[in-house]
């Protein structure tokens, strides 16, 4: 924990906010309008239900209506709008703070036995309703990890780390750093999100394409549920059945609680370096990303922003008259009008870190890259964890803004990334909204990658939900129509659950309740997270199938695609 | 398919054989001294009961005595005992040859409407009872892939190839070379398993420090249930909840039968070397191998034999009388008197190997190891595949040999490598058995890597499957007392599966059999292999748990370690 003080009614910290340049103000109002601002209650406007009693947990427990407050809700755009607005659906009834593994087990008992929800939260960073309390009549509890907090092991030889669950990113790096090591593993929600969430939603840092999403990180594990405590030993491979770490990374607490994870590590690196180099258009951009991952070149930060994002960014940068004259000039250049800032990073030695840097020129240069310095890269290291503070600052001005991300095979990303775009301008189109899309390739594989997108619309009063709900879809079936994934690291939650059966199919949806009915029978851990079955603003009452337009029956023994 | 003729009572093709060098004669017979030849029955010897009826499979099958013989086995050292003494101890009463997916969904439908059990084949090399027909009161019958074979689909852009399960490793690489390309998956079986093994078992090959574990080469998969065909898509990454193409590789048939698999392929490499390094003994030969793998030296193989298996070796190479003489002086001096060879192979352009081979000669040299030249590593090119037929050779001269695979990481490894030797040695001590134990290390990791253990020891008369009974427990016993996996690329199988909930728990076999339970509800496929609950030769009647001398109740709501 850093002792700073977490904002309660939007993202991060409390010192911290971004403030919107004039530039991106005009940037927005050109392509969006003028939305409605929606201003923020305090917290002394927001009555809180009596809490209803939970019983002895076996462990510390707080019903402070401020607390209830600051567990009720995650970080997705319902969330923000709920806190913001004072319309927050359901609080917890209490907020459980364990201090060992041995308490996740009592408390999990004693809630299986009292018939208590409990909704498991580590830093609270969801975007997609995984620890937002919904209303239910039994009494809900959260089950906050922070007390599980720290360094549990370290074998420097084997390069793997031990973290209790509720460790935040940074108590994760400075106790690596004193043994010259780093996990490396920097999600946007870095300073706030803890080791248990990225291994329960499968999260990816920003510096996945070189270190790996949390899947490749995760040796060893510990989870909670009612039978006691599952150990997962740390090897480094096995052939001892299915591999059930990677049940377990993803299950986001459908399957017991996360309480320990042993991590694999890497050294230091003696040197870092980076540049932004733009390139001459989106698809020439994407190739030179493909080359570059399949050609095993060794970057550790890969991000190509598409030429919408590219011009949105430039309104974020505060450049001297003369970078911003020569940047114009650029821009207009026949070469560089569709241009697509693509953001590098390499770390190693010094000479591993040039000779990366000179291999990954060569496939730029082939392509009509052309760097223009380091000054993006440092921007990019000192603001990356920043960026999400700007959702609070638009609502306050009028706009909406969220993301979404997505991966599919190199072959299918050309139209993934207009299918997506059409998607949400015609949903706009007939909501009689308009929207702004941006988007960036990340987390780059030999067989494909991810894209992100950021979408804004002006905010219409009392239909911010509604008008995010239809967007959100559109985008949701226009990913899967185009074959991405559902989530490349954002998780389900319960905003995604109802697609889910659409990329595992009916029975990887049975085989997830299979498991979920073995390891939490009660059905007492994260109601309606990842497998559904429970309510949740912004969640398509029924499920969806945009893949298969004619789902078929979807009970045991049905048949499926034979 | 090759169309030569595969050993209907032995490994591999009747065109190949193993002749045992003298030196090698000599080498087993100062440390275990004379055993009994094993005489192999003629297949006219074998009397098969009659088939019992197991109507309408919806496929083609066979009942032919010689087709059932063929299918009755799998290559465990069991199995060749059985099939060599005529000791078969069941057969299938029928194979299917189902030739599309929809036949495959077909025969397990039919089979478990009739009460069928259904044993699932791929290329048949199971070396851990994995393919092994069982007595049963009910029919059984073996699901030959065979002609659910080649290429299915080829995507050169993303690097993915789709294969019918039944594709042997040869049709594998003959169906990718004309685009270019590779799979690179060579496990020592690689002639004569096929890809649905591969995925079944979590197999490996013998590149995989470079290609990396089947685990990793998977990514998408069709998998036939009784409820139809279950896809999951070819994704390079992804969070809508867990990997469960992960819970299908390694599942063994207990999910389904895999019936086509997506792989990541790579381009065929320009150049390719190698060469072997004489280290100057075990513990400096690891942590060289620990420090290559940890710097991220692009290394294809790598394969550090102990002092044991080094000496082994040198029986089997035909070398000059000259080269003979300079090798026994080499191994006479000091430095080398422990030496352990470790063979190292690169691949990519010309400059990449020279690149790798450089920055791996740094490495063995700072460890004080000694290049001996290309001989080795052309040697190990052309024999690769070969060394399985060694094992049918010692039977027919009276001693017994076995292979068995852990990883653990680099700190656990030193105690695995002693404690496993010492286990095999008390054992045979204990039993009146000589027993020679080598031992290498290959497929490393950042945080580990694997040991392959072969031994040997003396056949007696009629004892040959007791006295391997009690060196395989014993050695299985000592590997996961060191902290080692079950298995890193052999699999479960029938005769690992009593200590499989060692590794995973009894809650991890919980989860496994509650997905078993909704794939294959009548519980049809594969009996006793991967969950247990099936007698099977070798295999110890009772759960035996090594790690936990003091094993907790293992019924559901048990406590387990909290």
């Amino acid at each position: 924990m850093t002792g700073r003080t977490r904002r309660w009614n939007g993202w991060g910290f409390a010192d911290v906010s971004f403030t919107l340049p004039d530039a991106a103000r005009t940037w927005l109002l050109r392509r969006l309008g003028d939305g409605g601002a929606m201003a923020a209650v305090s917290e002394a406007e927001i009555a809180l239900p009596d809490a209803r009693p939970v019983g002895d947990l076996g462990a510390a427990v707080s019903s402070d209506p401020s607390r209830r407050l600051r567990h009720a809700c995650g970080a997705s755009f319902p969330d923000l709008v709920a806190l913001r607005t004072g319309t927050v659906a359901a609080f917890p009834d209490a907020v459980a703070f364990p201090e060992t593994a041995g308490e996740v087990v009592a408390v999990l008992r004693a809630a299986a036995a009292a018939d208590v929800r409990v909704v498991v939260r580590g830093g609270g960073t969801s975007v997609v309703g995984g620890v937002t309390v919904a209303p239910d009549d039994r009494p809900v509890v959260v089950l906050s990890l922070d007390r599980l907090s720290g360094l549990t092991s370290l074998d420097p030889v084997s390069r793997l780390a031990g973290f209790g669950a509720g460790t935040l990113g940074p108590a994760v790096e400075a106790a690596l750093a004193p043994h010259g090591l780093r996990l490396g593993h920097e999600p946007q929600s870095f300073e706030l999100s803890s080791v248990g969430g990225w291994v329960a939603t499968r999260s990816a840092g920003q510096r996945s394409t070189g270190i790996g999403k949390i899947d490749e990180l995760v040796a060893g594990l510990e989870v909670a549920t009612v039978d006691g405590l599952w150990r997962l030993p740390a090897l480094p491979a096995s052939a001892a059945g299915p591999e059930l770490r990677r049940l377990v990374v993803g299950s986001e607490g459908r399957f017991g609680v996360i309480t320990e994870a042993t991590l694999r590590v890497r050294p230091l690196p003696m040197h870092e370096d980076g540049v932004v180099v733009l390139m001459p258009g989106w698809e020439t951009g994407v190739t030179a990303c493909r080359e570059l991952v399949q050609a095993g070149v060794a970057i550790e930060v890969l991000r190509l922003s598409d030429p919408t994002e590219t011009s949105f960014a430039q309104t974020l940068i505060h450049m001297s008259p003369v970078a911003a004259r020569v940047s114009g000039l650029l821009f207009r250049t026949k070469r560089f009008r569709e241009g697509c800032a693509l953001l590098l990073g390499w770390t190693g030695t010094p000479a591993e870190v040039r000779s990366a840097r000179l291999a990954t020129a060569e496939i730029w240069r082939a392509h009509g890259g052309l760097a223009v310095g380091r000054g993006g890269w440092r921007r990019w290291r000192s603001d990356r964890f920043h960026h999400p503070y700007l959702r609070d600052t638009l609502l306050g001005q009028g706009w909406g803004v969220d993301t979404f991300e997505t991966a599919a095979t190199w072959s299918d990303l050309p139209a993934l990334h207009a299918g997506v775009r059409a998607a949400l301008d015609e949903a706009g189109r007939s909501a009689g909204l308009g929207v702004a899309v941006l988007c960036h390739l990340s987390h780059a594989y030999t067989d494909g990658a991810s894209h992100y997108f950021t979408f804004f619309w002006p905010l219409r009063a009392g239909r911010a939900v509604a008008d995010w709900r239809v967007l959100k879809e559109a985008a949701t079936r226009g990913l899967l129509a185009a074959g991405g994934t559902l989530t490349h690291h954002h998780g389900v939650g319960t905003m995604h659950a109802p697609y889910l059966a659409d990329e595992i199919g009916p029975h990887g949806l049975r085989v997830l309740r299979a498991v979920a009915g073995v390891s939490d029978p009660a059905g007492t851990l994260n109601p309606g997270v990842l497998l559904g079955g429970h309510a949740m603003p912004g969640a398509p009452a029924e499920p969806v199938s945009p893949r298969t337009p004619d789902p078929r029956p979807r009970t045991p023994g049905g048949r499926e695609g034979d």
